[in-house]
């Protein structure tokens, strides 16, 4: 097990201007004083921190569903991908957002259930009854 | 494409008395008049018929999570797997119980991005931040 | 790499009378004497470990297929799925039912061809046979 | 849903020699008349296609695993990993190897628990217990 | 199996105009004249339509890699997910980028290979070595 | 967090004849003067151990795609697949062969972005368009 990433991590004193100003709008947006590991890899492409970070800002704020319900959805994708980092990261923004504990462990249920059927009809390949088809 | 199911759908007539108890629960339960095919294919093993469908009427209730979110985790998980019975059946049962086009919308903006960078996170594996460590 | 469960482990000891009921039956059944990891982890929410721990009681008990089988079928789910603590516990459950390292080692032959073929038929999609269709 | 192959079938009497020499082996092997689709797309790559078949014919080979529970573990896999055409074809494989109905909604059930625990310890982390620790 | 989409296709005739723009840059940027109906769901979250658009058209033009080689490994992707649409879609645009017979082959080989030994790693679970570990 | 292999790692000098004619075969071609983990773990299955470093040497050579972009893809699938131990020990090979630190940052923003789109066609299931489908 290495536990090295794959590129180093760029710290803020080490930045380029156009990541430290993606830097400096994650650190005003989020009003923290720290910035996560997953952006300091992604700045050795500044294009690619830059559009993933505005894309997150933007997909993650309050809309047609709240931000708590977004972080929830976000966390059921990475368990089901097994994804450690994102497990971590996502769980500890839920939890900063008021996700209780009860609210995780329903959570991981309902991701463990669908888990758990997807496969049953991958496997036995029901038709899709014609009452759940979608309207025109 | 064979579109057939792998064992034959097992209909309400034919359905043995242990099947046909687990049938009147969904009808009764769901207050419905139609079994959806899943069940039907599942009927072939009555006792993982009985226990998926109590696990799911026990998870999906309402809860420290109301079943609207429920419903909306089943659609992110089903996605990222690429189930295309679980696909259709979920927003049905979503569309059903309020979700709108928007929530919909959202709710797969979310699925992608995370999707997205779950794999940035497991191509360049940036090391857990102390900060997203759990508590004791 | 943190290393730290997201929830912390419930101790016997520390266990609410619903948990410990479940823990008891675990002891009992399995005739060890100890709980491992995974159940103390879904101890924060009752209901979800006494439904987990008995649908797989239900599941790995023998029937159509042997207990051995049930649980090289869970291994190659796991590493399909990449679940570390699934392969690590499922592996020394296989080895306690017998599983020899020959088997082993042919299990996951077969697992990694089927994820082989899985994904060339996923890039060429040759059309389902009318040969496999199954029977009604 | 287009249904068509990504490259054309590769039907037996337009078969290159190289091909054609696949083909009659698993004609003589599997003792059929017939040469199933997915062969025919990977006949467009003839050192894929043998390479593919001579692997496949190794490794279902009876062994310390008899052929059908090999046929199992495929399923498990291609249910797992949502393969439509693998899922037909190898459900309609260990039929022909005597996979009874009750064995294949046994083998679902324990691929559909697997998949759910998979995801409960994604999502929770517990630590690998040091009593699941291979020996060295 | 439906085949109808979750949500109605927004035709160019029907969008908005905020939709249209996109639809127009599409067509203006790819030099073609007609939308494909990944777009036209897209649609209906003008603002997801949009990024997914100008990220696609981004990180799909030429750089360090050229833009073949980017439709290759987006094929990779998706066959490794699964993803009938895209499977068909980026098939279809790496073709059009010059892709050959061949060289198709010789992806889905890889492809294939990379998902077998990825699940080998899993189930055996060797250890990184230490000369594998990126420099700092 | 175990870090143990499920099976210990075969050293060279410890290996039976037909292992050691793999690894030697390995450092030849290579040109290396060690062999890494992947194969210690599988030469507990000559016949495993044999075939699948014959088919990597024979997928992996340059052909109609070159051998970096070959480790390019195999990096795609691992990454979108998890697989921790393919993505350090392939990123190494990528860099070997030479790939720059611009590549791999590219590389995985085509992953990130195919993951992403996979999800919104597998939520939203466009058809496939008429356009899209392969010719005879």
């Amino acid at each position: 097990m290495s536990g090295k990433p794959i590129v180093p991590l760029i710290q803020y004193e080490d930045a380029s201007e156009a990541v430290r100003a993606v830097y400096d709008d994650i650190l005003a947006f989020r009003k923290v004083d720290w910035i996560n590991n997953f952006w300091k890899v992604l700045a050795h492409d500044p294009a690619l921190l830059k559009r993933t970070w505005e894309s997150v800002r933007e997909v993650m704020a309050p809309g047609a569903l709240d931000p708590l319900t977004k972080e929830l959805i976000y966390i059921a994708v990475s368990a089901t991908n097994g994804c450690e980092y994102c497990t971590y990261s996502h769980t500890a923004a839920a939890r900063s957002k008021g996700m209780s504990e009860a609210q995780l462990m329903e959570l991981l249920a309902v991701v463990g259930m669908a888990n758990e059927t997807n496969r049953l009809a991958n496997g036995l390949r029901p038709p899709v009854d014609v009452q759940f088809e979608p309207r025109d």
